[in-house]
């Protein structure tokens, strides 16, 4: 699949960092921005920018907060045109600072929100664009939204400077055709604006569903190495990377990111397949309870989860 | 999905044997028989009727073989509206017997195939048919077949008894494109025949296009517990059953299963999500070469094996 507009962006740090408190290394995040760096991806997002009230610095490594001097420690000698993303939570916005663009090693700014916030989302996607980022906005959960809502919350971000909106499939619950079906909302409602996809592993369809998104047309698609990520993770990077086409991609350096930083960080946090979280996906529920369930002893009596969690939700 | 034409075969006996030249328990397959017959899944395979001159009983387990008496042995004392298949290879057919259906524990014979095997097939599909079992030709490997030859084969398959003839993504390079564009040329050429649809996960694409066999009318699928087959496995079956909202199935008896007997199980084999098969299947090719990695100190050097399998492929 060629097609020139295609954005990848990799969330390996940032999502990844919802598992371990953002306690990454300097000498992991300086290694796979390097090795990202010369595979072509087209951004790396670093972190959240939180909160320091709301979260603070003796709970959380640097990634929870990505301020602009540790940025650019990490990134400093390397050569690259790839773009630096971070994200923001519009519902956590307190004394955070953000200075224009080009005193800043950002270079996008993603606000990820609830459709319930989405004005606290288009105050702060204002604010960042007047500053000069680029900026997305990140709609959460959706599969739990209703359609009345969510239109409405879609004609307002079409009114705003935003530059890409995305699906998030937050609890990995969609399929190919759901996927299409608000693919093709978005559209219809934000004329003129990229539509980007998120996607989650719960049941092995991030990668599925980001295809789909792309095939109609959704430009900006998000990965993550070895699909890392809060509960099930993301959708695998390699294998988004395998099926663009785009020769600029350069496939080696992700496999060898894996290999050296990946494979090494599973041995110390979990991620992936699992079934607690297909079991949470299918019913339609935030992960947490799953996230839970696999830090007791009875992280593998799947079939006495699933009857706990349908009684919960029925 | 609600289609009460859709039936879901479970193939864990038989594409797992291919991980452990088919030496299961006769406990475990006993085991997983019994919360199979519970999960409402229409067939359950039990592994391959293989020439015992061919391959010698002293290298192979029962699975490899599938005797009535064994199959007998097995299911005894279980009642159950499950039926059981096997699978034979066009190509390696010699001295095995079949018996009419009615002495025989065996409801469907499923025969596996190349395009360049089909008249093999067809023979082994009408002796199959006179017998009285149902019958399916699985034509494999088709990401490598040109369309002429394949086309040739369905037509003749066309002409035959055959009750079900499957699309079978066996290097797991399809995606769902792909799928959709196979599916409707089976129903082309074959027309009152039902398709089914067997996908490898090397991409963690199983499911999804399995899904997609489904939206576009493929009516039996396959898929394993918790995804068990040759290198990265099939589509799994928990998923299926998740996606299908049939109420005769139970997830639960299948969630069990996978607690009880597939997780046990995997500390000793090794299948699923692996950067060695997302390669080899990125390059539409056979996964024996990553297979023989896996077994090799070298395992986990993906960047030098995708180099040097794009030589040899280039």
């Amino acid at each position: 699949m060629y097609r020139e507009q295609i954005k990848v962006l990799d969330c390996t740090i940032r999502d990844g960092g919802l598992i371990n408190n953002h306690y990454f290394t300097d000498e992991f995040v300086r290694g796979i921005y390097e090795l990202l760096s010369k595979s072509g991806i087209d951004y790396m997002e670093l972190g959240y920018r939180n909160s320091k009230e709301l979260f603070p610095t003796t709970d959380y490594g640097a990634w929870k907060y990505c301020d602009d001097n540790k940025i650019r420690e990490i990134t400093a000698g390397i050569e690259t045109d790839m773009k630096l993303s971070i994200m923001v939570d519009a519902h956590r916005v307190k004394e955070q600072e953000f200075v224009p663009v080009d005193e800043s090693p950002v270079d996008m700014i993603r606000v990820a929100t609830y459709v319930k916030d989405i004005d606290k989302a288009i105050e702060l996607v204002n604010k960042c664009h007047d500053l000069g980022y680029e900026t997305t906005a990140n709609i959460m959960a959706i599969s739990k939204e209703i359609e009345f809502d969510l239109v409405e919350a879609l004609k307002q971000l079409g009114e705003t400077a935003v530059g890409v909106v995305y699906v998030v499939d937050s609890y990995g619950a969609l399929y190919c055709e759901q996927i299409e079906y608000l693919v093709k909302l978005y559209q219809k409602y934000l004329p003129g604006k990229e539509i980007g996809v998120h996607c989650h592993n719960n049941q092995q369809l991030a990668y599925g569903n980001t295809i789909e998104g792309i095939i109609h047309d959704a430009n900006y698609v998000d990965g993550s190495l070895f699909g890392i990520g809060r509960g099930a993770g993301n959708c695998p990077l390699e294998l988004l990377v395998g099926f663009l086409k785009n020769p600029k991609f350069k496939l080696s350096y992700i496999l060898k990111a894996i290999q050296d930083y990946m494979l090494p960080l599973r041995d110390e946090i979990e991620w992936g397949y699992m079934i607690p979280y297909v079991i949470t996906s299918i019913l339609n529920e935030h992960p947490r309870s799953a996230i839970a369930l696999r830090k007791t002893e009875d992280k593998d009596k799947y079939a006495e989860f699933y009857e706990e969690m349908r009684e919960g939700v029925d």
